[in-house]
């Protein structure tokens, strides 16, 4: 039988077990697996039993692994001399609060019908059960049409996405030489914003600074001591101020080494997605894009780096009026980040800038927040070209490679522990309310989704 | 008698009768007149009342007179020819919270020895009772030894001070043919730090505003809209970090209209006062007068305005870190203004001042909260230079002209509703602890504040 004959059994397979894969599905979502949550921390290890049963039932060697925090599921098919890929997935799921604006329990899973086509509702349907089972239907029909399932597979699927991923790096380096695969696929992204199939290729990464700036030893009177005496909520509006320049650009030295102009390629790609920024940004009641003068909307979120203050506070700011020169201000600022820009080296010239607005009488503390390079994946891997082909013939459409402005923190650890790239691809929509009440996962994304992963493993096997 | 010989008399009555005086300073102690409590209303009424039967047994026309709050006590002494002098203060006091940290009852008062001489300790020994008191004993003395009260005198003492005086400038206005006087003499400031007799003869105004910066409607996640959605708090610091520039300037246009120059007498006043900036500032742990460059420290709270940033808050600051782009921002501005300068000129440039920072899309909104010019007192009255020099033999050394970096509305609303000037002229110290925990009022300062009205109405007869 033909390469092509066995997919399209595999295909058909995936089909007539629908209504079953979604009985698991429905079965694996009844488990409350919130990992920050103390008080589930037994439903989490039973969400991790769960899928290690289910691994087992089809032929792979999987294991519970203990951290420190909610366990590992990793699972590999038997050794081959194949490519090996490596599949990752998260089986916690958010909290549920605030309980009253959930239409029904959030963990008493439904398929409900509605205007768009049939919907999967409850806590993780989209975020990231769902996805999830993508993988394992796909990989479930191979078997039965092959008779055992692909070489050279290993599954990662982690129980602490949703509480910081404390474990994953650890337990990255801890079994590099087990987890280490020419390619991970990552299922915990969505489809482009009109439903078009995605690959992720790039992300930006992320410094998160916070700084305190102190003045005197306690909040002065400004009447008494305006004037004469400094005062930290201008200190640091002047430093935050001047962080951008009038075009868009940010201010700090050195701040835009190692980032990468857009190859004409993906321009062209991203003008085609025929991304309209009024509209995306009337969506939240605004108009105008506000990054670098020249650039094109989706690039400034996808491929320029920014300067964001994401908090701050200092003196009273409630009800009235205090005339108040307070000790201290604070704010929490992010960098995301592009190309090869470095982490490091960005923190630092953003605390000498900080620095250099600071009296000598006062002081600043800085608290870093995480710091992580941008992604940007080896397209010119036959294997993106290969996955870009299966999903626009699963899709009836044309798969756009995109970018995406937030990071996902796992594909920069798979590349800084293990050195591998990591291929995005999930089947969410926008309007899947994930982290929210009611939270939705489409059938349609489901059944297309494991018949997408089935086609893209026929073409990279 | 010469007037001399009579002062000496009055002088003698005073301290003879200091420890009766005492008495009824503590008696009126007793009563907690806390004006911003309603469950004190009754007390804040007593007080009022108190005072009122004190006057009349003086010899005062004295009055309660209701306003929709406190109740104001106007007295007036006998018609005569002479200068019409305005007495103000407040019998009303500041809440006590936290009552933990009183070491007695803050309405039990005491005399306490301490080893810098015996003081008062009670809520509002200093802040006002005791220094109302000081204008009270010293018409008792005069009466004593003149058969008379001096002529001319209208006594103003309001129980609204300490919430805000709402009622006020709607009294003064109702009643300005009564109330206007040549001069008015208030008793609520103190002597200079170092303990020198001081007359204020100058009070920087004050613009007051509330900025409201309103971007998307709702949060956003910086990843997915950063660089390209509007920033709130990037627009609020890029307006408010560039209210001054790097001389300590305030940059909005306009800003210094109006205002005047230390004049050679002042100058050569206040440098006399040997102001230490290092020490004061020391006692708040800074160092640095931070200040426009090339003006003497005590020119920058007296004699400079300034914009100040009172509070601001917007976004996350909490704990940890949350990569959000806030829908609004905020915060609360203050300038300080000195010589003619225009509230409201102020006002109008400061918003244009941030709307220029504001993109199309994004929205601002502006709460005012008063606007007062600066007083400036018209030292070439020679009440002026008189008062001074009674000050100056009571206190055994050279009294001072000095200016305060606060406002003290009362002043301004004399000028600006009556037409008068106000000396202002207090015995509170900055260890007084007003306002706070433990408050006290060195008998000292009673007694030598009774004897220096005491002179200063014999000059000014």
């Amino acid at each position: 039988m033909s390469d092509e004959a066995k997919l399209a059994q595999v295909l058909g397979q995936l089909d007539a077990g629908l209504d079953a894969a979604l009985e698991r599905l429905l079965d694996f979502l009844r488990i409350p697996s919130i990992s920050t949550d103390p008080a589930h921390r037994g439903d989490v290890r039973r969400a991790a039993e769960w899928l290690r049963n289910e691994l087992e039932l089809l032929g792979f060697h999987a294991e519970i692994r203990d951290t420190p925090g909610h366990p590992m599921v990793v699972a590999h098919s038997q050794k081959g001399d194949a490519r090996p890929l490596l599949f990752y997935g998260h089986y916690d799921v958010q909290p549920v609060d605030p309980l009253s604006l959930w239409d029904r329990p959030p963990f008493d899973p439904q398929i409900q019908q509605t205007p768009a086509g049939p919907v999967i509702r409850a806590r993780g349907a989209a975020d990231d059960k769902g996805q999830l089972m993508t993988f394992v239907e796909a990989f479930r029909a191979w078997k039965a049409v092959h008779g055992s399932l692909p070489s050279d597979l290993v599954l990662l699927f982690e129980g602490e996405e949703e509480s910081g991923s404390p474990s994953l790096r650890p337990f990255l380096g801890a079994n590099a030489g087990e987890l280490r695969a020419s390619l991970a696929m990552i299922c915990d992204t969505g489809l482009y914003s009109d439903g078009r199939p995605a690959i992720t290729t790039q992300l930006r990464g992320l410094v998160g600074e916070e700084v305190v700036i102190r003045a005197a030893d306690r909040d002065l009177h400004s009447g008494s001591f305006g004037g004469l005496a400094a005062n930290p909520i201008m200190i640091l509006a002047q430093a935050l101020g001047s962080l951008k320049d009038a075009s868009g650009r940010v201010t700090l030295p050195g701040f835009y080494d190692g980032v990468e102009e857009l190859s004409d390629t993906l321009r062209r790609d991203w003008e085609a997605l025929g991304f309209d920024a009024a509209d995306f940004l009337g969506g939240v009641g605004l108009r105008e894009p506000i990054g670098e003068k020249g650039r094109m909307p989706l690039e400034m979120v996808w491929n320029r780096p920014t300067a964001e203050i994401n908090g701050i506070a200092g003196g009273y700011a409630g009800d009235g009026f205090k005339t108040v020169l307070p000790a201290e201000a604070r704010a929490k600022v992010s960098f995301r980040l592009t190309g090869g820009q470095d982490p490091e080296r960005i923190r630092a010239a953003f605390r000498a800038h900080v620095r250099h607005f600071l009296p000598d009488d006062c002081t600043v503390e800085f608290h870093p927040h995480g710091g992580s390079m941008a992604s940007v994946m080896d397209t010119s891997d036959p294997a993106f070209a290969a996955a870009k082909a299966a999903l626009s013939e699963e899709w009836g459409r044309e798969a756009a490679y995109i970018g995406a402005g937030g990071s996902i923190p796992v594909a920069g650890d798979f590349k800084e522990i293990l050195g591998m790239d990591s291929m995005l691809i999930g089947f969410g929509r926008d309007d899947d309310r994930i982290h929210s009440p009611n939270e939705k996962y489409d059938v349609e994304s489901f059944a297309k989704g494991a018949r997408s992963w089935a086609r893209i493993l026929a073409t990279l096997r």
